[in-house]
């Protein structure tokens, strides 16, 4: 029997289970040990969304001395945010708080690259995104925006960047591709470095996914030729489909809340559409309880839809106790979920105004 | 017996002897029958020096009808300009002293890619060979100046063009690369259409050796996928080095009169290392006469060293005849070349003023 190994490029991934066995095939450190030191650490932290990094430690010094540091993160406009995006935004708006500086990449050679998608309709989402990152905390006083199309410092250092690299090391780094695909590759270092080549060194922290991994890995490669200091990444895990697949992704349009959409419709997706792991019975279900780890609505609760770890706890206690119900809890799951949506909205009216401003609309 | 095929490839050539038949291999257009609609045609169209064009008509059109046109040129940065430089020059100065409007770019994404030039470095030999260019008759109030490192428009451009191409279109073109020999082209076809993408559909020619072909061919295909004008090229022949090697290249410096080097030098190599085809004696030479066609000195004359094409005619008969001996004729050579350089240092003294304006020193 061979063991399944896990595989991950940085343009697709596959399914996966075990977190803690990427850590080591991958040589990243894990979070866990880290979290003690961080300054009020939020949900995504505290509950090991976040499960690992590369150089965090300079980071959390950095919070710590109040040494300057930069947020670096780059955001494909390829569809609108779902309740899975949300936890980068976490992320970026808690740096931030802690004295980052956010650099924010609308990613459209990527989207163009990756998705086909032209430049200028990669930009109604673009600002569709950016409304969300606003309403949910990101304050745009204290944020930089640009395109990639537009940034003579990214398009240039992708020029740059394509003579530190060979096809066969690209081939091995993301397997093959088209030119257009690696380009959008050195495109993404450029973003990444874009501060320091414009102001010189700085710690800099990129939150993604950990399909991500292999471009913080190249970029670190990169900073060091060009005498500049490496990233940091964490990298946290994906929220799965509500239906019970394995990423919540945006190329699969079945089983994601997205930010923008009514209450309502979010309700009617959890109600009918969410994967439990809940018994045939609600006699068995009393009997052996529920399965909150494999359960999507659970999933909703623990990526943020529950702010407070108590009350987590105490949800999870009941489900897998078999004191807890599906049907109420996915009634409960759709009041916090109509809730923060409202909320969400009425906030995404009020950023809407700034993204004016952040992001004029091209000719 | 197997034929030999001309082998041209956009970084490389081999070497070329029957210019009548690339013509029929590439389906370029040969030249002849076009000049002598050309309003004043100088001495490198006249004769056959370009030889070759793909769509020059509607150049020809432009300069008869005084619709507006461009003369797009990239000058790669990693050497000083030679006198077979000149002919290319010589064209912009004509094409721009009839109505076209000179874009001139700097090509150091270029130099960087094929020569590993760093983007400083090659600022100091732009700037030399913009003043060549002046001196040699560019106007440079009608010219635009940029840097491929420092042009947004065709830094996106590259980056858009890449989804036109595939990895299989680019090989079957350009042969097997690296990515940064391949991103280096497609600057260049965002220098090509950049005139198109910032002001809107223009009549452009590019004048170039006939190793580029396949970027013209290449930036044909693009300019029509974006509803562009795809742009006419014409094809010089290029000038042999001295010692009687194939191509007069910037990378074999032996056999090279660099336009900013003394008369004196420049005397020296053509009276120690220029080949002739001078028969062995003097006697013999009286006899079966001098070999104008293979002889590098009247390749000097006939590539813009005479201007007066009666001149020209009646040197080449007294050689071919055996009239002239290659002592007297290099002595000649050497005379009319000292006239020149003097003169041309002149010039680039002036011109050295307003490169300042032109292209700024890099920090």
């Amino acid at each position: 029997m061979t063991e399944k190994k896990n595989v991950i490029t940085a343009f697709g991934m596959s399914d996966i289970k075990d977190y803690d066995k990427l850590i080591k095939e991958f040589g990243v450190s894990p979070m866990t040990s880290l979290v003690r030191y961080m300054p009020d650490p939020i949900a995504v932290y505290r509950r090991g969304i976040v499960f690992a990094h590369r150089d965090f430690d300079m980071i959390i010094d950095a919070m710590e001395k109040q040494i300057p540091f930069v947020v670096m993160t780059g955001i494909k406009p390829s569809n609108f945010f779902h309740f899975g995006s949300k936890i980068v935004v976490d992320q970026l708006a808690y740096l931030q708080k802690h004295g980052g500086k956010v650099v924010f990449a609308v990613a459209d050679v990527e989207s163009l690259a990756d998705n086909e998608m032209p430049l200028k309709e990669a930009d109604a989402i673009a600002r569709d995104n950016i409304m969300d990152c606003i309403a949910l905390g990101l304050d745009p006083k204290k944020t930089e925006f640009y395109r990639q199309s537009e940034d003579l410092t990214v398009l240039r250092a992708a020029q740059v960047f394509a003579s530190n690299v060979t096809n066969n090391m690209l081939k091995a780094i993301y397997g093959l591709h088209e030119l257009k695909i690696y380009n959008a590759a050195l495109v993404q270092m450029g973003d990444i470095l874009k501060p320091q080549l414009e102001n010189g060194k700085v710690r800099t922290v990129v939150p993604v996914g950990f399909d991500q991994d292999p471009h913080i890995r190249l970029v670190r490669d990169i900073a060091k030729k060009h005498k500049l200091v490496p990233p940091a990444g964490t990298y946290n895990k994906f929220m799965g489909s509500l239906t019970g697949s394995a990423k919540m992704s945006k190329r699969e349009p079945e089983g994601l809340i997205f930010l923008n959409e009514s209450a309502e419709l979010a309700c009617r997706k959890i109600k009918k559409k969410a994967f439990t792991g809940g018994r045939n019975t609600p006699e068995e279900q009393r009997q052996l309880g529920g399965q909150p780890d494999i359960c999507k609505v659970y999933e909703l609760y623990k990526f943020g839809l529950i702010e407070d770890d108590k009350e987590l706890t105490e949800l999870y206690k009941r489900c897998a106790g078999g004191k807890l119900m599906c049907g109420d809890c996915k009634n409960l799951a759709c009041k916090k979920m109509t809730a923060f949506l409202n909320q969400h909205h009425k906030k995404r009216k009020q950023a809407a105004l700034s993204v004016n401003r952040i992001l004029k609309t091209k000719a």
